[in-house]
């Protein structure tokens, strides 16, 4: 394979744990691959060029171990990251799989379950802390429901309202240099999960008593769950302020939460994506929450493993190249992607109201003619995408 | 049929007169009925116990017409709505069916474009304060783009902000006591449109110089085309303070835009959300956002119409007598929503952490095997929907 | 409850073990609840009113178990069955759960495994046969794959039809009377799955050395996951002569597969499946393969299983009153469905071009006017399945 | 461009009239472009390099022309084919547009109404005999319904079977040598449409009188409108001896039928697609049925046709150097490929049930742990498609 498709820490990619990790477990089957080490998956990261690796609490420290085995593992893992020099930029909290959360975490009906769930939490913020990752991701997995009366949706938002700000709370009280990122997605595990898109997460934000702590870690898939635009999501982010942490992957549409490698699913909408990400300057990791299908044994794994970050930078460098090809910047200006750069009445309403031109003698038929050119744009995209040009 | 599911004025239902007055235009084929004259509408829908009407500008107003026939038509309509009683709870501005338009209003790559569309709803302002609207909907249906190249989102929003900001500015400039409800809706006739969902136009929302003046207008089958829970959707609006007015119709899922009359399509989401409307003490409009199929003609489109309110009627009895079965009470309790209620950590994190009950001494297992009760809360639900309890 | 809607085995409806078995386990979470001895599924759906039970091999008898055990199983089972008189009329076979299954069975790209499939279902059509079963259930939720290169779906084909025609075969030597029915899913567990709707399955059934034997066996979530009408499905297998089996449970459109208690999900949909059922006269089983959330302990399991009947007998109550009412019928013919009953050239072709009113004289425009009534007819639908009429 | 990329007849490119003479009207919007005459649509698309043009009898003949202008039409439109060189490999006819279609064709409940579409359809096969047609395609765009009570499905299938037999009775008798293709699609501009895609399609014709002379024609997007894997359709229906005609498009999963140019949304599907048809030796038209968006004028027109013809030629020698590269080749044998061409069980279910190998004695652990080797198999594919190998 070409060289200049090679990872380096320098395109700062990074993994979960329970990514390379996942054992392919299924709804419908069981695993089809052992259990692997973390420090195990931290060298073949490595290996493979990564520069950060990401965890769930119980990724690293299995449910239910005592506070010495918890420092065993914490140990060897610290271990595996200065051997390799992998950094941890983000942690996150599994509260989803142990059966106590099956109606959520900070918004389980049961108050008992809630505390429970913001002292797990709190706990691994601790770790995060420790671990030095500035980046906290909460995905609310099994906070929704399944049916209409399960679920008062406005106190639920209370609830979830009560839970984020308490964490802004200890972090703030603790001197922790950690955001928040929350990832929103639309339906399974449960059946309508609240915060379903990246709209409905960055709206939530607004109404928390610090949300200057928080932002959001859109996944790939998640929102095209939802048949939604993805890099529109991330661009509206940026726009807000509010990238905080980003989950790419692969997905076919409207079905099953997929976790394809990156690349897989809508490469249209991947190249868009990476060229959203580097035109914007996006100086996060590139985070991969993806799954190897369970055909595949650990060859397959660390082939997916590469293949997330291979067709990252296949996309970087045709984004680049499109972007500095000058029959775009002229196709761009042709669509008058320009025009859409300059404000539309800087002179305020007043001036707008007078100008004749705007309204009265503004030749609708005439601006109604003009083509946009937005298909010629596009097949050089396309061109650009394919290197055929 | 049944007296007690006889709309009235009371009820607060209005209708645009794009509703009743579709002419079943679609992709594939041409218009099944003639035009239908303004004022008709509205002594119809008078007739059938509406108490408002709705309109965009184009629909009482033909584009292009002369400011003569502009006020004819504006005198016509007025003598309708004196004649029968009937309001104007709502006005809103057509900036997608002239092809001038075809790039977007507020956020067209074309400048001049984009400072016609703020004329025309500027305009349109004008018109809604004169007939004593409060609420005026922007659907923004075709800013957007079917390819990558052709939007800088970013950009975009900037401009879709500078829009809503110069709006504002006007209203509070002329003292008009008129607010915005900007109506979500991810795709068609854009490939993609911006603000896609409930929860990206609420967020946007908090961007804007006067957030106070907008909220969201959301429309069930635009939220249920991204596959989303259409009454979560509006218990977050509610919860934001930010449910401005709404749109009721019926959609079959991801598909193109169906505006199916109100209970069509998802029954139950209907039922859900009659429940929340009306628990939430809602005091807007119910406004119904249809379209009388093409196969019908005057008959079925009055049938259609007459169908959306006695729908809406019918649920809120039966959401009515689902809140009052001591049955569905007990049950309620049983699934702790009473427990959702109450604050998790109202005593702060401080003495979160120091209950070991709530982490160290927690019985998890305990805690895991508790079932939720959500199928019988949920068969109580369905019994009280199909009336038969 | 109403008496009216307590089911009995007249009723004939079954459930397979691995739906009230089900334990919760899904992709991101554990078990909730703990195994269900085959026995006790049999109690207690004989105590609720079932007159059925279906079951994978694996559910009865556990992968790996040896012939001894695996008799002593079958023996228990007997006793149970015997003990409440419910009977087996369908058997299926588990080629998904072991991960030897996860590239598929029949199609499978290793042939050792595709003989290994084929074998596990030999061999449990013997049992199918020795209890009585009619029915034999092929899902192939594992024949499918993730990415384009993985599978030769025309390859595939021939090893599904060469998988197929074999049992065919053998079920012929035999002489046991039982029928396949083969049961679509477009995705989940793969990424695509080959036969992915009703109608694949059907058009695939015919290309079979002996087509008698094969029919379909749709699952309501599984057509309604393509956002296809389960209804239109159900009669064109009807229509075809080919509806062997049926698995009735709800979904929420495009997305994961939910497997709801039936009337959950699209309720419109199931009162026009209740309805058409049982105007086709259909007598085969009313099968729910649903899963009761993992939210619920026992109770709740039960409850879901009730409520599955209960919903059913409710709308087939619906469906008659519909039916029967006199101003239903008056709308029937106002929309013209007695003419569709009629043919419309029982001539031929060239009674056909000779009939001038039938082109050159026809009155397009007029044709063109008239009104289908079909809201009105709606209406009453609506009406009759919420009871209010 | 590069030269190699530039289509000429050989590659049989075929358009539809209505594609590049679409004029933009969609459900929320006006004409954005003028009506395009049939002989420059012919000119130009000569021009751009295809060898066919298709129509629906209404896209070269307006309705209601009298019967002098049809051949004054006709004429003009064979010179045209004549100066050009342009074939017409198919017809269709327009059961849609006009109002009378409003419940259908073949299948309205009106028995007139079905006469009718009979009888345009007949007059049209005349034409499409006359301008040498083999393939006449049949899109029943409005069979179908939005209400359960609308349509009895059973009925409709009837009389869909009696409208295609009757069809084929005729061009035997005619001794016209023409095959029908049948256009599934799942919705829009019905709320469901009766033979929803390519499964549905395949399996009604084996009811038909003479199926020899029905087969299908598949369109991108419409089957991507249910969420299927388009490529997957293609082989089954190539499987079935049934492709007779192709459409090939762009769409963005479930939502409104988009008809984006080729290579547009599932970017990858149309790699496989392509793939598949040079594989199979597909001889036919590569037919292309899309919609220039509205927003560009007629240079955006002819860019886009041109767009659809260049990216299938860059698919195409992508899948040729994906086939050709020893490496693939070595992985396809690595994912056993070739293992799914061998027959399973060729010596039949006897033989089979006689070695132990296959069951009795399978490894089946050992098998299981067998890594499929398709991520790396599906890279290599990736790899090809962006050209960066």
């Amino acid at each position: 394979m070409t060289e200049r498709f090679t990872p380096t820490p320098a395109d700062k990619f990074s993994f979960g744990l329970w990514t390379v990790g996942w054992q392919g477990r299924d709804p419908f089957g069981d695993a089809t691959r052992p259990a692997l080490d973390p420090t195990e998956s931290v060298q073949h990261l490595a290996e493979l060029g990564a520069y950060g690796v990401t965890f769930h609490d119980d990724d690293l420290i299995p449910f239910g171990s005592s506070d010495a085995e918890r420092e065993g593992h914490i140990k060897r893992f610290r271990q595996a990251l200065d051997t390799t020099g992998l950094v941890v930029p983000m942690v996150t909290t599994n509260l989803f799989t142990h059966p106590v959360f099956k109606d959520g975490g900070f918004t389980a009906n049961d108050r008992d379950v809630r505390r429970y769930a913001l002292r797990k939490t709190l706990r691994n913020l601790d770790l995060a802390a420790e671990l030095g990752a500035k980046k906290f991701v909460a995905w609310g997995g099994r906070e929704g429901a399944e049916s209409g009366g399960a679920k008062d949706v406005r106190l639920a938002l209370d609830r979830m309202k009560e839970g984020f700000d308490l964490l802004g709370e200890y972090v703030v009280s603790q001197g922790y240099d950690i955001k928040f990122a929350i990832e929103p997605k639309p339906n399974e595990p449960r059946g309508d999960i609240l915060l379903p898109t990246v709209g409905h997460a960055l709206a939530f934000i607004e109404r928390l008593e610090r949300p200057e702590l928080y932002g959001v870690n859109p996944e790939t898939g998640h929102e095209q769950m939802a048949g939604l635009n993805f890099p529109h999501a991330i661009a509206q982010a940026l726009w807000a302020g509010k990238l905080f942490h980003i989950d790419l992957n692969g997905q076919h549409g409207t079905r099953y939460d997929q976790d394809l490698r990156f690349g897989a699913g809508d490469l249209r909408a991947a190249f868009w994506l990476v060229d959203l990400l580097e035109s914007a300057g996006w100086d996060g990791s590139r985070h991969f929450d993806f799954k190897p299908p369970r055909t595949e044994d650990f060859d397959g794994v660390w082939a997916s493993a590469a293949g997330c970050m291979r067709n990252y930078l296949i996309l970087k460098e045709r984004a680049a190249s499109f972007r500095a090809d000058p029959e775009v910047q002229e196709a761009l200006r042709a669509s008058r992607l320009d025009e859409l750069a300059q404000p539309t009445a800087a002179d305020g309403v007043t001036a707008l109201l007078a100008d004749r031109s705007a309204y009265e003698d503004f030749d609708v038929a005439s601006a109604a003619s003009r083509g946009m050119a937005f298909e010629h744009l596009d097949q050089l995209a396309m061109d650009h995408l394919l290197g055929a040009r």
